[in-house]
């Protein structure tokens, strides 16, 4: 109905009235709720499983009241028979570390497996190690998976049976970077990515740091120099870039439930005016549905409960200055796995995202 | 796809293809974008007309970013020759006193007409007069309009060419009494709805008191003994109950955008156990599609977003105690509008709403 | 300075330059930092021994980060002749249950107690163990404990050496409650009492219903006719009318931090005029140092972070509605432990608090 | 009585009982309010005039609720006479362009001023021209003014008569990069100063895009490349390091009421280590009491409501990232003047402050 709704791509044939069954495997968490909130919306996906650690278990609607008589389903442990029996598509919603350790087996019972972790986004184990501190258990899996960022590597994700959902940050970083780093306007030794983003994106689990009376009326940085999303980014840009990038990243957490914003600064290989960036900007991204370039700095709420990333380029004082924007839960993780599993599955890439 | 979308009624048959064109009167509100939003995913309604005072025109993406892109309409002062031409229905989001200057003219357009404001709601002239301290000048078609509460008045709904969308708080406290009402298992002089609500309830204009520093880590009450939506439960429970129902109505704003949770207490007139207040409200409600029963308070959260209204009514210390919870955007405007819409076009009730 | 501080009662005479020493057992909660955060602004009072369970001990601006190079004591597990010999007065911030497990030991040793939980609050103790939950184990003691509302019992606390400090519910709802009680102006069976408050009140121990992004955006009520401030209104009011008082209490918890309001409903025993309601309360609080009378419905950031109790009460379709409102850590905790601390250490009532 | 405390510094001697009486023009808004409460509790400082335009005089109560009772002063139209006649100093909370038009009167009337506005800040009136689009009125005061920032220009201070109290940003910015600008350690062309801040920094205003269902929820970074207090970080880093500096400011407004934290990047001139940033840092602020270093990024919420300033360097990637957080409207404004009136009336610098 709306302007994007027409921006669906041809090649993706629409198979009819036929509907794919879809599991999610780790049906407790933020991001789980919202990709239940999606499916319940799209017109190809039917939810048939849902799957939690035995103790997380129960009615989906006493694990998330909003879901009350919206879903006929419980959560239950999973049983990887059932889930092959049920379900063509797992949307794999478990952590990082916890996500490899059954990827295998749904892979081997024949499941498309879009998985929300960070198990198979970095191509180097070594880099994985060293960021998240444990062997990497399912290393020749890796090569498989597709890089699921489809505004950069569509042709890659179609006629996947793995993809790797990106992380938040590197997928709002990326997608304001990615036509700059292309066309190698600026340097790629020293971007600096300050980022903030909402609590919701520190998961479910309740600690003292996020309590509300602590984090409402707060805010701070974190992660120093350590944050995992930082070599995602660095390689993800480096493939865009055809040569290695480093990024300086530094995210903070402010007293919203939802939202990123990335403020991005890099210094320029050549002068470049704002129309430049501009026509640059809109070559890359105008016939993208879920990019919107909003010709000023993208606000937060814009993009709340959407799939949209918004974009804005500028020069200030002689340096590239790039704002993006979007929902960490939607574009961040949930949407874009919709996404992808529309990609995969041969669906219009925003089916059930407008 | 889930639980609700099976209530789906009978009786109101799918027209196929066929879509309706709506306009919307007054597009610059909380309301309007809310109503945008829920049209934009209804498989029936396609949006071919907005319109608005001439000096708050303009692309609908400058009112509201995030809209950009995702809809191809701008806002335009009304014309109404250009309305009849592209609607068939309107969904009037105009102010109190305001729209009745606008209704006898879409009316005789010959355009259907749901009112989100109170000028068609109240039957007993004299009150409106008093509470909203203007004339009526529409008097004769008070009388045509249908009082939009589908949970309650469904069959009065269907058939009419005029909708007065009821407002957020009798909505809320309605659906929490009528069942007790009706039954008369309590008295009817004196209920106590007390109640509190998010600040989107109180427009889009900006106000010192709803100024971001004001009202945060705030909250008050207002309209004591003096609010507008006091008569109007007091008239819809007095046709529930077949008799007059006096109500002492106190609202309070609270930090949050959007909510509203009505708490009520009622003096029963006989003993009541648990179980006989569970059965009434699941005889009352458990077909509703937009009525839940969480089986404890609900949580304003669980309804954000959503067309529910969740109730659970209890007794303690000898008075019955209902909660009733909903989004005042949704059920308590948008929402319940495009309900009211969907009955009068022939549509699923629940279309565009799940 | 201000007016208030004119106030200042002149019985209790000021003791030079003498200073308290004054321990906190129990330092790490919200009720704490808000103590010591008064306490470095007291005049008389020196802080000179902070307690808690010994793995939550260290140094303090590990465990509040706000009170970083104001306060030059360590957190230190309980030891009673450290206690005994540093300090004159304890203020004591442990939960329910645990208190009465040590202020029989501080007791013995000398050391006056004001004491936050409710351990010495209810005269019943069969009340005290229906509502809590356990046996009480120093019954005797809580003849010696006087109920630290000063502006009700200020004539029994001064004197005492154990002081139950009050809730934060019964504070706010009796100050509105008591002027009519005492006056018998209202019936005293089945008054109401609703009441929103922060998150605050609910601890400092991480839980997923106060986690930022369930409760952000949300609200709810809670204790069905089971909280445990409801038996303490009933017995602090049916004191102040000398005749049994029952209450029907129902607190909420909305998204902010700091912040309680009551909103009562009362039965009027005869005809009041609104000039008889002021007369009575201006009768009443015109002399308190921290009950205020705004002559509307009191905002909540009016009384944050200050020990002022606001209140207004009025008439509304032939009953008595009370609004009140307090900070929940300060007039309902901390502001008032100090209050009382200053009563019975024979200082200012004021002092520190303005 | 806490650690700060004993920093209070020995040159500037107590005066005994003698009371500065303080004046606070435009007494209305965020930073007014500010002002008023820290002085209520000031030992030395005696409220005794407020002003404001006279469409907003009246009762202080009707303009600020949380002062009622606390403070015996009307706000009133400004009579130059009856400053004159009741206050020996002028605290100056107009805004910018609207200051200069009153100052050169309270000057000539024998008051001292500590000024809020931007007005006596920049030395360079073309800048102050250009950033501020008005031509200056009162050009050759600048040069009697000094800095406000006593950390860096305490002796400039002391003495003087008209101060200009900086900008909330150049305060926070400055704080975090003074010491390693004045040590030569970091490049000074094209230092990026990231900052976040809460919505009272905008002022009490109601506009559309601070109204609380706007802004909550929602962020944006905005001012870009255009904000004025850019060139005032560039003319105070200039002088404290005796050579010109460029900065890249980018601010964004987050939903918090209080609170800015500025994460700034810079590239060193030369390898340091983590012990030398900490040396260095702890070399400039070990004395000062109101410069803390918490030896780990800083929350916001650990300096709201202070006039605390907490900073911590440190290397990341090769560059030099420091964050410094303070409360917009204490040290960024209010708190800050509290302490320059400290200094050119002569009494501890912390009074009031602790």
């Amino acid at each position: 109905m709306g302007l994007a709704a027409s921006k669906r791509r041809g090649p993706f044939c629409l198979r009819g009235n036929e509907m794919t069954n879809v599991a999610i495997i780790g049906a407790t968490g933020y991001t789980a709720v919202e990709t239940i909130k999606i499916l319940l919306r799209h017109p190809q996906a039917k939810l048939t499983y849902l799957t939690a650690l035995p103790e997380e278990c129960g009615p989906i609607e006493q694990i998330f009241p909003l879901l009350r008589g919206r879903i006929d389903l419980p959560v239950e442990p999973l049983d990887l028979a059932k889930a092959a029996d049920r379900a063509d598509v797992v949307l794999g919603c478990l952590p990082h570390k916890v996500s490899m350790g059954f990827v295998p087996q749904l892979r081997q019972a024949g499941l498309k497996v879009v998985d929300f972790s960070a198990d198979y986004r970095l191509r180097d184990v070594a880099t994985y190690e060293k960021f998240y501190q444990v062997p990497h258990t399912d290393r020749e899996r890796i090569a498989e998976a597709a890089y699921g960022l489809p505004e950069l590597f569509r042709n890659q994700i179609v006629g996947k049976s793995l993809v790797a959902n990106p992380g938040c940050y590197p997928t709002c970083a990326v997608l304001g970077l990615a036509p700059l780093v292309r066309e190698k306007l600026i340097e790629t030794d020293g971007i600096i990515v300050n980022a903030v983003t909402g609590v919701s994106g520190a998961g479910r689990k309740p600690t003292l740091a996020y309590h509300y009376p602590e984090i409402n009326e707060n805010g701070f940085g974190y992660g120093v120099g350590t944050h995992r999303h930082m070599p995602e980014m660095e390689q993800v840009l480096a493939d865009v870039g055809s040569g290695p990038v480093t990024v300086l990243f530094q995210p903070h957490v402010v007293p919203l439930t939802r939202g990123m914003l990335a403020t991005i600064y890099a210094e320029p290989t050549r002068s470049i005016s704002q129309k430049q960036l501009d026509e640059l900007f809109h070559a890359a991204y105008g016939d993208e549905p879920f990019v919107r370039l909003p010709g000023r700095p993208p606000q937060m709420a814009a993009v709340s409960d959407t799939n949209f990333c918004d974009v804005h380029a500028t020069m200030v004082k002689g340096k590239v200055v790039v704002f993006s924007a979007l929902d960490n839960l939607v574009k961040g993780a949930a949407g874009q796995a919709v996404q992808n599993m529309n990609l995969i599955c041969g669906y219009p890439e925003t089916a059930g995202l407008l």
